[in-house]
């Protein structure tokens, strides 16, 4: 049995980033760039207005005052988009924002300043030379690397990819993860109820849900029995896969079949199996594909292990292979209110936390039911508190690390 | 000029949760149920085993130690998915997690503990009566009260509605969102520049991607000239939206047509026009439709100031359309590494500051370049650091109040 830190070490030494694709901008939202982006033009790509006004030249508006206004004729109108005009020695033009300088203005008097009398403006005030200009390149210069590969598509980088004129864009792929859901008593949505022990399943479309909000492509590859010709039968479904997962079968049992198919079917070199954490200690993990480029998580079936291990263990890999550069969720430190106890410390404890931002920090409240079987637990959660190997005890206010897989809670005010 | 928070009481009040809808459970991630979720069995249905084993009757095993073993007669299996088995006096039955435990049975002596010969088990160990046994209802009831309507559906409800044989639920409608561009000088991608005043899109597509990410369906109107009859047309494509926002246009010059056009076309009734923030001033705010339950945004052109005013202004209005909660972003304090200053102090301004969490807090750093032209800035930040009406100055390590708009920033250590 290994480690924790050990597991994800070996997790992540066997994690490939997953290929280049060309996306349109719509689908670009939230993947991570393949590629650098250069600026295509200056921006903006000539000097133009900030303010509504006029363009003039400064030595026309030096020593202008409310008793000795500038006086200039007006001789032409520059507006956004519009054609490059020209100002000489005693004129002015009228400017809008985004309007380019005209040819000899070097300043812009906002309108506030001015007073128009037919076919003339009246400046009360002097301004610096250059003032409410911005000018050529303000923003970014022809050639300038903008965004680096590697970051993540977010609403401003779609901006910036669409002011360079890219509709299309290197992307890293999103790994396509099969689930398989295995066990004699897991029933599907709709299916009828037969006996009492049967159970609706959950981990499907829990593990669906998570593996969707972390920028995989989930695939429900169904429902295997305890039966070896089944899950042999739903295992070869399991092909077009980056990374496999399969809920339940993976214990000590004579019903616990996945690990030994799953080497026999796919050729998964399993890595490790048993980890020294809670929930979730029979987590096996190994490699396939002709490359050992594929990854396979054989996952306990109780509902609450199989959340934690996504979570902890599938969700810093699913993000390496589309190129995040942070792959862990946050851990912070919290205040533990009410605190925590526990029998045995053999073992990594991952409990079920709320957590709360307070002016004074970060306070977590563990859920009252810890059990692995206790789905309603993780309805509650944000985080999960560890509890590290050797401990038994924390007491009400010690600070313990959260893992925060849920931000949300941070708006509560 | 109204104020920042005025403008936020007008917008709030004038906002409507939308309609309920019912969608797959797919379609629900993320979405805000609208609906009571209950029980619709205890869970578990039945006592069931924890582990793998021997379930026993406790008379049989008290006193049970390494030198004078029980010695039971194993008379039935008990898999999860099988049958109700019977256990007498003097027997045992194997047991596996998650099976069902035997009539007759009250304990579960786990499989390490045990040595099997033949068909007799010997168990080394007294254990106290319900050992490893998860007791029918231990996680809910039926008819308990699961989730509440109004909760955010995240990978946990998504299972237990799964559980509870729950393939379409009710959820509120999210938003539709129309984006309308406008100004002569605004190209749209691959549009090929004829003019050096031409300005390639970038607002378009920065909103598109802002009004998705908070999960509302963004509809792109197109872009319109400057011209009456181009924005008459454009803006009678957003009769179905629930949103309309619209960018450039909105100031103060003879070109700023927008305003008055959306009160003609489509009976906007205007609320607010100006807000004394930075940037964004010129923003404005309005109700349409029969029962003035849509709402109008008429938002800068400036590029960091339109995304400004969608994350700060559109966004909790999204969010109280789609059911959720929590509609603002959260506020954190941050202490301002670098400080910052600025000549006028008549306008709540919006700094664009990247966030780092150390273990004394959070610490804000403020981009070079604050201009509301400079979309680059946006790249780099997480969130808006708030300099308040009055405030000139803040200093190196003073603490500022933060909008956090994306909590990524958490995941780097």
């Amino acid at each position: 049995m290994i480690r924790f830190d050990e597991a994800m070490d070996i997790i992540i030494e066997n994690t490939k980033i997953l290929q280049k694709e060309k996306v349109f901008l719509p689908d670009a939202l939230g993947r991570v760039l393949a590629e650098d982006i250069y600026a295509d033009r200056d921006n903006p790509p000539a000097d133009n207005s900030g303010m509504d006004g006029f363009a003039v030249r400064y030595e026309d508006i030096k020593g202008a005052s409310e008793d000795s206004p500038a006086v200039l004729k007006i001789v032409a109108e520059s507006k956004a988009g519009g054609e490059l005009v020209k100002v000489e020695k005693g004129t002015a033009a009228y400017i809008y924002t985004g309007g380019l300088i005209p040819e000899g203005a070097d300043t812009v008097v906002q309108k506030e300043l001015t007073k128009v009398e037919d076919d003339k403006v009246f400046i009360f005030q002097e301004l610096p030379e250059g003032s409410n200009i911005r000018p050529q390149g303000g923003d970014y210069r022809k050639g300038d690397l903008l965004i680096k590969s590697g970051k993540k598509i977010r609403s401003a980088e779609l901006g910036i990819l669409s002011s360079v004129n890219k509709p299309t864009v290197y992307v890293y792929r999103e790994p396509v993860v099969g689930i398989l859901t295995t066990g004699d008593e897991i029933l599907d949505l709709g299916e009828p109820v037969t006996k009492l022990s049967q159970i609706r399943t959950s981990n499907t479309y829990s593990l669906y849900g998570q593996i969707k909000s972390m920028g995989a492509k989930p695939v429900i590859l169904g429902f295997a029995k305890d039966d070896p010709e089944d899950i042999k039968e739903k295992l070869s479904y399991a092909e077009s896969c980056d990374i496999l997962l399969t809920t339940g079968g993976i214990s000590v049992g004579e019903y616990d079949l996945v690990k030994d198919f799953v080497t026999d079917v796919l050729g998964v070199e399993i890595l490790f199996w048993k980890v020294a954490q809670k929930p979730g200690k029979p987590v096996a993990f190994g490699v396939w594909g002709d490359k050992k480029e594929k990854l396979f998580f054989g996952i306990p079936g109780n509902p609450v292990a199989a959340m934690t291990v996504v979570e902890t263990m599938v969700k810093p890999a699913v993000r390496k292979m589309r190129g995040e550069s942070y792959i862990f969720d946050p851990v912070v430190k919290a205040k533990l209110s009410g605190g925590y106890k526990r029998k045995k410390a053999e073992r990594l404890e991952f409990i079920k936390v709320s957590l709360e931002l307070t002016d004074e920090g970060f306070v977590a409240r563990a859920y009252k039911k810890q059990g692995s079987n206790i789905l309603t637990s993780m309805l509650y959660a944000d985080g999960f508190g560890l509890v590290d190997i050797g401990v038994k005890e924390i007491k009400d206010g010690e600070m313990i690390d959260v893992i925060v897989f849920d931000t949300d809670f941070m708006r509560k005010r």
